[in-house]
């Protein structure tokens, strides 16, 4: 059955995991597991991480630059299918880098990953404002 | 890490779901978790089964005929982040509508999930030719 948006937000929000998926200026789709928080004002914020992986020219970040809108996905697979769901957010990003807002999106992903203690955390947010909200449960 | 496209194809290959990236002619991405199976050719067959949600003009299915280019992800996400991997395959798909290739992929999917015994299995299949194995484990 189609969640309503605000259950589908619900479950996404409580998810410790999203998938964003990003395409660029051609259509070519790009895709990758984050880490995330909702802000206050109900935008959820992606945090790059330093691991040694991370670049400022990932191409998460050309592909929001190039082409603002992405498609983030939250979802809970079990063998048994009447568990299956998933949660759905659509909408446009931009690249944050500084300030006030950055530095407050760091500290709530801090918050809600103790696993990121001890990292020096300042590399760019990925912030989505939300478009639309769909989900899906067995049932 | 990154993984060697080997290590990544293999990891990918024994996961129950996937998460599958689209996106329309105008670069608008679309995401879905799905079941799938790796076929003998090494394409990647995902089946769109009839579950009541499902139409023939599902977005997933206009956006591959409107533009071919697709990205997969399995992933593995846990508290503890030294057991974080994920595998990543881009390439192109095609809509399989019928044949005897669209039976062969429905019988390979419905051994691999003996949760669709019983169902009914004929809806079209996603069939992706992957063009690069990539993937990211801990350490």
């Amino acid at each position: 059955m189609r969640l309503d948006p605000a259950e589908a937000r619900a479950r996404f929000a409580a998810s410790p995991v999203l998938r964003l998926a990003t395409a660029d200026g051609s259509g070519r789709p790009h895709l990758v597991p984050c880490t995330f928080v909702v802000d206050a004002a109900g935008r959820i914020a992606i945090g790059i991480d330093n691991k040694p992986k991370t670049s400022l020219k990932l191409r998460r970040l050309r592909n929001v630059e190039e082409n603002p809108q992405v498609s983030l996905l939250a979802d809970h697979y079990a063998d048994d299918w009447t568990r299956l769901w998933w949660a759905r957010a659509d909408g446009t990003a931009i690249v944050e880098r500084g300030g006030a807002e950055h530095e407050a999106h760091w500290r709530q992903l801090t918050t809600k990953y103790p696993q990121y203690q001890g990292h020096v955390l300042d590399g760019p947010v990925i912030l989505v404002t939300v478009a639309s909200w769909s989900g899906w449960a067995f049932g």
